[in-house]
């Protein structure tokens, strides 16, 4: 969608608790601090004075300096900056206002109406708005009473209806509702429409300890890192350093977590090197398989329609970060531009997963035997994002031998069976047009108990009984600007290729050799993977090693998953930037990758109701851009000796 | 090759240093004692009494009983067992004797000359023995001599010559000599036959902390794992339990480690239940890809020709492993019977990497809000092995939610460089037969400082001044002899595939759905990742869910790397089981995944002088396996506060 591109490019970046040096001059990408939000809340109100309560503040963030301006600024932190400006975006009678503000001297720069495809996206106010309203609605009332239910257990949600080629969409939702009884994995006790049909079991879908009975699987021990010589980040306002890295977090409410200026110390050349300018998640795009009536819109941007930083939960210490984290809260705009506060947004720790970073053992010199190891420790940036049913956890992991580990990114899930079946079609107010539809499995599956009974095909698995989880994807699409040891950068595919050996005196008849092939234009630059056997490698030609090597990072996927609708499938014409795994996007050789990893995911017994996390991800890592192995000087660490500890 | 195959269907298993409880009866895979092998180097003496001296004893092992005897033994202890038996290769006269040796009664079974194609692993004292010889070599000390070096300083290593057709090959290595000019990194310093060229420099190579001079990397903090609770695992002689998991670890001088009767704990059934009979690394293939005459042959079987396990190292506490690790030993036959031990060749440690098993916030209720989150802790056993330059880590990680983590696979090399050129041909004696020839560097690249002056392909990459490392792969085949919920398997592809809707009523125009394929023959199972995208899963068709999916586990896949030799080459030959990934043998049901991981290396800088680990891997995951998520009711661990400790 148009606005999520859109609106990605300006970040708001998170306020933390605690800050080890305070500083009077911000960091050009620090993020509006609470009183600012106010301040821009106080502007927009004087803007539109009469219509105060009308308005709806769908969007408040930073409106980030260009490029060059913070390249100078990082050069010369003294040099002039221009003033902080926020954008803004607002809802005023049903039209979308894109608005700057400068927050100097408090001028509007500029107010245009956005008339493109797509809206802002969806606020907390606005979903509470649409999840209640069915209470207050006549018709549901009725429906609910005439069927003996009672309307104090009956909880709805928000889910948004897709696209299909409209030329004008409309701002609507659809809402889903539920009815709780006895358990609040509101997703699993089933209703149908006007008549009863067997419910599945609640047993077993449970997952709240305090409800669970026995017998009960092991206790999983807990364990404290005992680390007499302390964490090595530290966190400067919101740049945070740690061995040889040094980069900035920040935080939108629609992508979550945003990593910038990430840069990595040379021992040798004795100074801080660029790696990536930014980087993100730009998108989650979820289609679902089943074509039917009540399922074929199912395709979800979970980004651009709910927010992954609006979604980010506060994270609990010691379950989801071990107990050497460092907690950081995150800070948004509500609906009327009042801050709020997210405690426990992000937690940053040190990882000790006991890998080993290099060894080598030598033993071809009888007396010289030697034997070298360095263990591994890595800093580990993670965010939990739950959107639904969904729980996205979204680690950036930064190791010394310069790799970045993207995305070991893990989901979990529970399944929709709805249980009221509403029709409603009043219209014409702002959220008046409510389609209160029912799931998927009331229509069919609702009814089989065993595999035997499906004849036909029922787009899912048969999880329990009456309990189909039906096929879908994710598709997670990565900002990558990498400024690869400046902006100027190429894209190169180190192809590898076979070549059949002639001479017939040789006894070898083949070997692979490295075709390197410069990507001259964008569409030189879409790749999809498992195709051909390639190392994709992004250089800075300008910039060589001691032997003149280009110096580089490589992009290694870890799993591979391409999109399988066809191309003129609507779905798929919203997630089209699925449709290649890596797309270049050229600005003046300032390149950025969009790098699309994902998944199909075909349920299983094992993901109900809870799905057990499950890990794609990538690496960038260092590729010719070090003279040599930038972790060999690295000194093994203090033996820690088991302490006597008294809890 | 064929003895490859044939010798790791024997095992020979580790013996470690303490058991928590003591049995009188063994384990019918359990490892020879020190006293077994003594007892078998009498028995094989008395067999040859007159020869004992020219006898080497290439490999002793447990002649393992077939499967339905250890399953019998495993369904009833007290039935009565078949006499434990070895498996010996015997190098006599220039032939290799198969014998098959009765422990109870000391009778010799069966005494086999093998006469096919092959050769057992070469033992280490057959590698020394190579290795000293130049040294004692009339032409050689001349060699020496005359070009003013000190023979003292010249350091040989053994390398095999590989195979290129020829219908009875020979028992014959490769020396490659190394002249140790001040450092221990004996791959570095380049010396060239008959006249001096630029010799690359040595500063950079050097690996030793005790050598390095500084600026040094920042030292990254180690940290103990204080667990009150102490370790969850009990190791009972060689069978290891942990959480939901049971099995049994041993040790083959080939493989290395393996992984039998793994079977994890199903809290609804309340019983163990099958999951991997036997698995273990059976080969790893390494061919480079410089068709020249120095480097053609090179193609190495790390596994068959100089062993996994032989080659395994001592761990180092606190660095290969952390502090909560436990220690095992392994023992294996000399050449000549006695038994010998490699100290803590093995370590085991519960694994808190802050990952999460699984998690959900639930927020649809407005006063019932809830988040469940269980941290995730997983078992490692950990083997390195280093053959020649290049050191393995081999991981199996056992995980509560039934996941098998297999090749979480590192490796570290660094680099060839030959430093002098000699040829002899002198022939017919046990080892006579030596071709010291000098590596790749000297005859090209040699010269080379920078890039710019390469004009033809060198077949690698220069990572220093006259340091060219050449491209080669890296090819692991794991056997993996599932045995799911019993014996009886069958090898499904579930192919996802995209179903156009030719309705025009339907906004859809596809989507995917899974068509599964069951194997019937191997050929049916022989499968390339990549080429189509589907699940692998290994199922038993006659045991079902209770709503009736068939029990079964996932194959899946992390990095996916094809041959690109071509196979008519004989390196392909001999590799050939890398054609695919996955090769089902059929054995009445009773199947065995051939599955093949690796990975081209194409060198780069930070590679240079040696190499940050490297990870490929992939995973065994239950599908629908259990009725439900397995870890559903696992409760969250004790909070373990910060204690105070006193180091």
């Amino acid at each position: 969608m148009a606005t999520t591109l859109k609106l990605i490019l300006f970040l708001l970046l998170s306020l933390h608790i605690f800050s080890l040096v305070s500083s009077h001059r911000p960091h050009p990408l620090d993020p509006l601090t609470p009183s600012e939000f106010t301040l821009v809340r106080n502007i927009v109100h004087k803007l539109y004075p009469s219509l105060k309560l009308n308005i709806t503040l769908q969007y408040v963030g930073l409106d980030e300096p260009d490029k060059p301006a913070i390249l100078l600024w990082l050069s010369n932190p003294k040099s002039k900056q221009r003033p902080r400006c926020v954008f803004v975006i607002v809802r005023l009678d049903k039209q979308s206002h894109e608005i700057i503000v400068d927050l100097a001297t408090h001028a509007i720069l500029s107010d245009k109406v956005y008339n493109e495809h797509g809206y802002p996206l969806l606020i907390y106010e606005e979903q509470l708005a649409a999840m209640e309203l069915p209470q207050t609605y006549k018709h549901f009332i009725e429906f609910i009473e005439k069927r003996g239910l009672n309307l104090s257990k009956v909880v709805c949600s928000t889910f948004t209806i897709g696209w299909f080629g409209e030329l004008k969409s409309k701002r609507v939702l659809k809402v889903l509702c539920f009815y709780v009884d006895g358990t609040v994995n509101l997703y699993i006790v089933e209703y149908y429409d006007r008549f009863i049909v067997p419910v599945p079991k609640a047993e077993g879908t449970e997952c709240r300890e305090s409800k669970l009975e026995p017998p009960f699987g092991p206790r999983l021990n807990g364990a404290t890192l005992v680390n007499p010589y302390g964490p090595r980040f530290k966190i400067h306002r919101h740049t945070i350093s740690w061995a040889n890295w040094k980069f900035h977090l920040g935080f939108d409410v629609q992508a979550g977590p945003i990593i910038s200026l990430a840069s990595i110390y040379d021992l040798e050349k004795q100074k801080y090197r660029q790696v990536l300018y930014r980087g993100f998640i730009s998108e989650m795009f979820m289609p679902y398989m089943d074509p039917s009536e009540e399922w074929y819109y199912k395709s979800y941007f979970d980004s651009g329609e709910y927010g992954f930083g609006l979604s980010a939960v506060s994270l609990k210490h010691f379950v989801d970060c071990p107990t050497n984290a460092v907690f950081l809260d995150a800070y948004f705009s509500t609906n009327n531009g009042t801050p709020a506060k997210i405690s426990n947004a992000f937690c940053i720790f040190e990882n000790h997963a006991g890998n080993i970073m290099w060894r080598h053992t030598e033993s071809s010199i009888p007396r010289k035997v030697f034997t070298e190891v360095r263990p591994e420790v890595s800093l580990v940036v993670r965010m939990v994002t739950t959107v639904g049913n969904y729980d996205y956890i979204i680690d950036w992991e930064f190791k010394p031998n310069g790799s970045i580990k993207l995305g070991e990114f893990y989901q979990l899930e529970n399944y929709f069976l709805k249980n009221i079946r509403i029709t409603n079609k009043s219209h014409n107010k702002f959220y008046n047009y409510l389609l209160l539809i029912s799931g998927v499995l009331e229509v069919k599956g609702v009814t089989y108990t065993h595999i035997d009974q499906i004849k036909k095909n029922v787009h899912g698995t048969l999880l329990s009984e009456n309990t189909i989880s039906v096929y879908h994807d994710h598709f997670l699409t990565y900002y990558l600007d990498l400024d690869v040891d400046g902006k100027a950068n190429s894209f190169i595919k180190k192809n590898l290729e076979t070549i059949k050996v002639t001479n017939p005196s040789s006894p070898r008849k083949s070997y692979w050799t490295v075709v390197s092939e410069t990507a001259k234009t964008e569409s030189d630059a879409q790749i999809q993977f498992g195709l051909k056997q390639a190392e994709l490698v992004v250089v800075n030609p300008n910039k060589k090693t001691n032997v003149g090597n280009n110096v580089g990072y490589r992009l290694i996927p870890r799993s591979v998953a391409h999109p399988l609708m066809s191309y003129n499938d609507y779905l798929q014409i919203r997630g089209a930037f699925t449709n290649n795994h890596v797309n270049r996007k050229i600005e003046n050789k300032d390149i950025v990758l969009w790098y699309t990893i994902g998944f199909h995911h075909v349920p299983c017994k094992e993901d109900f109701p809870m799905m057990p996390t499950f890990g794609v991800g990538f690496e960038l890592r260092p590729n010719n851009f070090f003279d040599s192995n930038p972790i060999l000087k690295t000194r093994p660490p203090y033996i820690v000796h088991l302490p006597n500890c008294t809890n």
